[in-house]
């Protein structure tokens, strides 16, 4: 019968929807009426369209489904548009690819003027951030510079995203000085670890496409976001203090990143050696940067400002550090930055190193961060500008990007917060800045890494503490704190693993808690439902004080999503214990039991396992779902049951309480 | 007006029932009446009951109540209790940890006839059973019977579960003999390897009565019912494997479990040296004690059959060794036992030994595996019987047993498959059985250890072989293959993990899959909502193809109990589909978007967190649950939203269809 109705009101068809949709208020009185007699006659015919209902897609099904919606969107554009002619499907192909293709087409010179403007003011700071994260990875200065040309470049044509600024970040930074050096120590040989940094780039890449082609970008939601904003805050904290290396120019310091080793460190360092011009210097134009940066957001039209202080700090100490020649007098300098543009790399890449393991493994981990630090950039100003972002296309780009990075002597690359909001703040239109800045990047490798050999390397740890508070989301913290505890919980685990244990522990800690907080989630028990007054509505009588019991039915729901192993006996026990308490109390109270029956009412559940069936009992069940009543009949409990599977709590009571009604 | 109303109709006020819960049938024309004037007015109210709600306990509520309830049922039930007078407190509390108290008073002698009978019988097969699970776990033969006397007593004073059958079982034999090796070689030093074993079960025990006492028996429910299906099967499988050694009497047999090293070794042994007679000895009573159990299977009278089959044959295989000397001829036999009961093993236990962490991390992971065979034993014979086994006081009973056990030199006891169905089919009525049982083994090893020396070890190795079958449910496991094929991943993970790699690979297998099924769980994506043609019911279209769409509004709900940090994206993205699909059919069909607004039913939502919020577009939502809404107006997203929140579909799409009915 279901088959008949099927096709006579089939889910979409225009012309019934004024027939059914009568809504109550006009014509409510006739309306009601045929409700009503459909009520008498209608439990019979409901009941089989719970239990009659067709099959859901087999696990097979979805399967394909997904894999062939993963691999072939491209193809299948292609074969549906074969039929059109000339170079058309090439095309169509290509713009999947390239989304430079389409927008290119509508770029305009004034637009150009505010792209030139953004990436200007992003090279300014890019440059100084570059050399400062570079050495914060343990790589040579002239690295930093390196992976703001490639990457930005190729990120242009294939990203979809027109904010994100890419480049080398600190926290990949970090991750990578802190992993790598368990497998290759950076001091012993500089250029074998350089080499495992190409390396690992080279398999981030890997890993980051492969998400993309296979849309397997959900794998990087799983960091929650409580428990990103407690990375990238503690993250922040280690990273300053890595500074402090800098800043008072310690020559041994630890190679561990938790907070005590390295106050230890400097603490040894300072009794033993310091050169206090350093501080100073680092000191004074950190105060500079961190004024510039407050006049700024104080007068919107001088956004410039804060952007360019680094650059500025730069270029005013190099030249207080040439003139007074500080650097005879203990103030360390950058020395000799490699000149000319990014040489090959190809034949750096050690795919035959016995750790070659550990190196992918690291680069798993820096894939899903760099990741996650980029959808969350990208994300959060496509919502501002109000545009979607194809979040597998994104991880396909980064990943090609990282991929032609490790070939030409960069290491990972993604979207920075900090210079993605300058970028945004300067009124970047497209992604043209990012080759804007890539093109000023290169002219400064070609003609101006002379320059910056009187650089103090105290500027640069001072221009990267100046960019950590955009890392450490005070606000955020506090409304994760309000709204979710357990979110919370997540945030200060990763915060405090990131502190005192290491950065890999952090994120462990951070995975683990969110995980965890997936499991509690399934395992809240059960609840009671009431009928609201005046309406056929059941809801949770705690939530809802107004709603009636209706005894005898004691109606029962399963407060999670899902029924299985790891709730089923704890539902089981919870529902016999209401039973059990329901009828304890009314003995005392009226002599007798008032409930003689219960309900269960399945709305809530949207799936079902082995255990969690064989949790049930024999009760009357209302409105199971797709495929809870599909596997309820595979494992004979609808059998068991008899007919007694309603579509409706409403239903079930009436059912109940008036068996004549529910006999068919 | 929420708490006017409160106090009106509080939930459970018996006297408001018969106002409210007039059924539909019985003067429905005036019921559907006033129901339809409420209708009208009483959307405003409604949707103030919705924000209203009362706030649900807070996390340090629920954890204090969870705490509280823990810890305290004793002292409270002391309390509640010390307004009556004289021993009666604490006889409740005696009562309460010592369940024997109370069935003891009714207990009568022709319950004892039947607990005698089946206590023999129970007896007769742990005797041999025992002596080969101890060669198992490679200790000496009398530890098999010392851990059939001391924990079946204390469980019997302390259990709820009146057919388990307590003692050393295969599973938890092969799980010590397979991990504590690792930490000390049992043919190097087995009095080394003895006290380890010894100080896993005091492990063993603290945990297993930790996670009674503060309720963490849910722990024990995460090995889902499909790993442990896979897992006995695959151990089963292992153990009989590993009898080869004794079948075969091999000498140098390999300590790794799994199926290739095991047929490597064997294949290498059998090739250099074997001695046809055991092989022979062990197979014909191997078959002898398969076909008195098909016998016992054909005839339930003659259940005793297969039950002392195992002692008959260990008597009659000595008798024939004595008489023949064959042990002169190579048949490997047990020689001595030693004679007398259990004595102290206190000062055995190794607290000092470097690898105590190892060796608690074992007590742990067997803690666990031994409960959840005992529960699922213990749980499957109760619910046949139709009483209840309070889980958490089960674990105590378990935990104190193997506590002593271990400092009487007993291993990890628990209840055993195989000894507890001889029990319920020999008649068993109550633990009596069990102390039947030890006191038998009690005079087994005061008086007739001398007559087992001469016993071979082929004997004892088919004793084990004829007992796994049991472990092996292959109707089980062709009903996961067809409810749920994720469930039959895990089962099968769990079988090839303990076969192809090690037992606590699969066991590793196991709790893996069974994680991975519940983060999957939650991420089924979005359906969408019709009404069913006559009621003002809406359902999944998919499931109930007679639904109708309601354009202009578009219902969109959640298939998932928690939107949370790993499906948020997931769903925003699907909303975002189907609103803009839905706009493109209709677009190039009627030239006109029918869809003009979204709705979200919440209904689903048991839970929501931090991200889930921030994913939600501030589209009109009905029937946000209790934890939902709350934490909605937390985040301050119910002031963004307006009023535009709904107790059900159908007032949502009334209101969104007749602006004028929802204006207030």
């Amino acid at each position: 019968m279901s088959g008949e109705r099927e096709q006579e009101n089939a889910p979409g068809s225009p012309k019934h929807f004024n027939q059914t949709m009568a809504p109550l208020d006009i014509e409510s009185n006739t309306a009601a009426q045929e409700m009503l007699d459909h009520e008498k006659n209608g439990h019979a015919d409901r009941a089989q369209w719970v239990l009659n209902a067709p099959e859901p897609p087999s696990i097979w099904r979805e399967l394909k489904d997904c894999i062939s919606e993963s691999l072939l969107p491209q193809c299948s554009n292609f074969l549906s548009s074969r039929n059109q002619h000339g170079y058309k499907p090439v095309l169509s192909v290509l713009r999947a690819i390239f989304p430079i293709i389409t927008w290119s087409r509508n770029y305009k010179a004034t637009k150009f003027k505010n792209d030139l403007l953004a990436g200007l003011t992003l090279a300014s700071l890019c440059i100084p951030q570059g050399i400062g994260y570079a050495t914060l990875a343990k790589l040579d200065p002239q690295y930093g510079l390196y992976t703001s040309v490639i990457p930005p470049l190729i990120y242009a044509v294939m990203g979809t995203s027109r904010e994100i600024a890419i480049g080398p970040v600190a926290v990949v930074s970090l991750l990578l000085s802190s992993m790598i050096p368990k497998v290759q120590d950076p001091e012993a040989n500089p250029i074998a670890y350089r080499n495992l940094v190409l390396t690992t780039t080279f398999f981030a890449g890997i890993f980051q496409s492969a998400f993309g082609l296979f849309r397997l970008g959900f794998l990087v939601d799983f960091l929650s976001h409580a428990a990103i904003v407690g990375f990238m805050a503690g993250a922040a904290i280690v990273i300053g203090l890595q500074q402090l290396k800098g800043l008072l120019a310690i020559t041994h310091f630890t190679n561990k990143t938790d907070v005590i080793s390295v106050l230890k460190a400097t603490w040894i360092s300072v009794h033993h050696s310091w050169n206090p011009h350093n501080f100073i210097l680092g000191c004074s134009f950190l105060s500079f940067i961190l004024s510039a940066r407050f006049v700024g957001k104080r007068n919107k039209k001088l956004f410039w400002l804060p952007a360019i202080a680094p650059l500025v700090s730069v270029a005013l100490s190099t030249l207080i550090v040439f003139l007074t020649r500080a650097d005879k007098h203990g103030v360390k300098i950058i020395k000799h930055i490699q000149r000319g543009l990014n040489p090959s790399s190809v034949h750096q890449l050690q795919f035959n190193d016995p750790h070659i393991g550990q190196v992918a493994k690291i680069g798993l981990i820096v894939a899903v961060v760099a990741l996650t630090e980029a959808t969350a950039v990208g994300r959060s100003f496509a919502s501002i500008k109000g545009y979607h972002i194809d979040g597998n296309k994104e991880m396909v780009a980064m990943g090609i990007m990282n991929i032609a990075g490790s070939f030409s002597s960069c290491y990972v690359a993604t979207g920075s917060f900090s210079r993605s909001a300058v970028n945004f703040s300067a009124g970047c239109e497209t992604a043209v800045s990012n080759i804007v800045m890539s093109i000023t990047v290169i002219i400064c490798l070609e003609f101006f890494t002379r320059l910056l050999y009187f650089t103090p390397i105290a500027i640069l740890a001072s221009i990267i503490i100046s960019a950590l508070p955009g890392l450490i989301d005070l606000n955020e913290i506090y409304k994760i704190w309000k709204v979710d505890k357990l979110d919370f919980l997540a945030c200060t685990g990763a915060f405090f693993g990131v502190l005192f244990a290491s950065v890999e522990i952090g994120l462990l800690a951070a995975v683990t808690i969110s995980f965890v907080k997936i499991i509690i989630s399934i395992r809240p028990g059960t609840e009671i439902l009431g009928r609201l007054p005046g309406t056929d509505t059941f809801c949770d009588v705690d939530q809802y004080p107004m709603a009636i019991k209706t005894p005898p039915a004691l109606i029962i729901r399963v407060k999670s999503g899902f029924l299985c192993f790891a709730n089923a006996n704890f539902v089981k026990e919870n529902i016999m214990k209401w039973a059990t308490e329901g009828d304890e109390k009314d003995t005392k109270g009226n002599g007798k039991k008032t409930f003689q029956l219960v309900i269960l009412d399945m709305s809530n559940l949207t799936n079902v396992d082995i255990a969690g069936i064989a949790c049930l009992e024999e009760l009357p069940i209302t409105n199971p779902r797709w495929q809870v009543i599909h596997k309820l009949k595979l494992a004979n409990f609808v059998g068991k049951l008899g007919e007694r599977v309603y579509l409706s709590v409403g239903e079930a009571v009436d059912a109940c309480l008036n068996p004549k009604m529910a006999a068919i």
